[in-house]
């Protein structure tokens, strides 16, 4: 269990980031995202981090630049779920993750890629 | 990070196992399921296994337990992106999960649960 699963819905892929990202983790993740958006043409990318109670500089930035990989791939990403107290520590350490957008909940996060105003 | 989240696509949920299960936590998973199922009206529950490279008696036994769970609460379960290994494993462990369907990928087994025949 040395990855984290992508899962493909329609023209988007799901990330459910549930454990403790380790640098090597957080790598192969990428490596295998940006691989997976020009195998399956994804049009977006939705990075689930409900799970996640805390979140240190390290994560922080994986993400940022994991969304920016994906731009320059033409997938746009949506951060889905993070709890409050996550949003506090990103904005206190700086990385108010610019370019990213984020959504209540993946069903939202769908709608905003899919570009329905059902919100 | 001591629980399994459940993401609801829909009237479906979802659920990514991508840790090793223990007892705890498989209990935790149950619980925050059925009450999932009953407080967003779930129609179907999607459990995605791809990230299982082995599985044990005791995972075999709750996925199997989790279903019947969500059956007598009116929501049909597919398991999604099983390993061969896997398979081989369980059936040889005398689980071969009667009454869980079973599907390729997120996709095939939303479409299962939707009724579209676009397998």
């Amino acid at each position: 269990m040395e990855r984290i699963p992508i899962l493909r819905m329609g023209k988007f892929l799901l990330v459910t980031i549930q454990v403790d990202m380790h640098d090597r983790l957080a790598m192969t993740l990428q490596d295998d995202l940006t691989s997976r958006i020009v195998k399956d043409r994804a049009k977006g990318v939705l990075i689930d981090i409900s799970s996640l109670d805390v979140v240190d500089s390290f994560i922080g930035r994986m993400i940022g630049e994991t969304a920016a990989m994906a731009r320059v791939l033409d997938a746009e990403t949506v951060v889905v779920g993070m709890q409050p107290s996550v949003a506090i520590t990103l904005v206190e350490l700086g990385l108010a993750l610019p370019g990213v957008r984020t959504a209540l909940n993946v069903e939202k996060g769908m709608a905003l890629l899919t570009g329905a105003d059902t919100l």
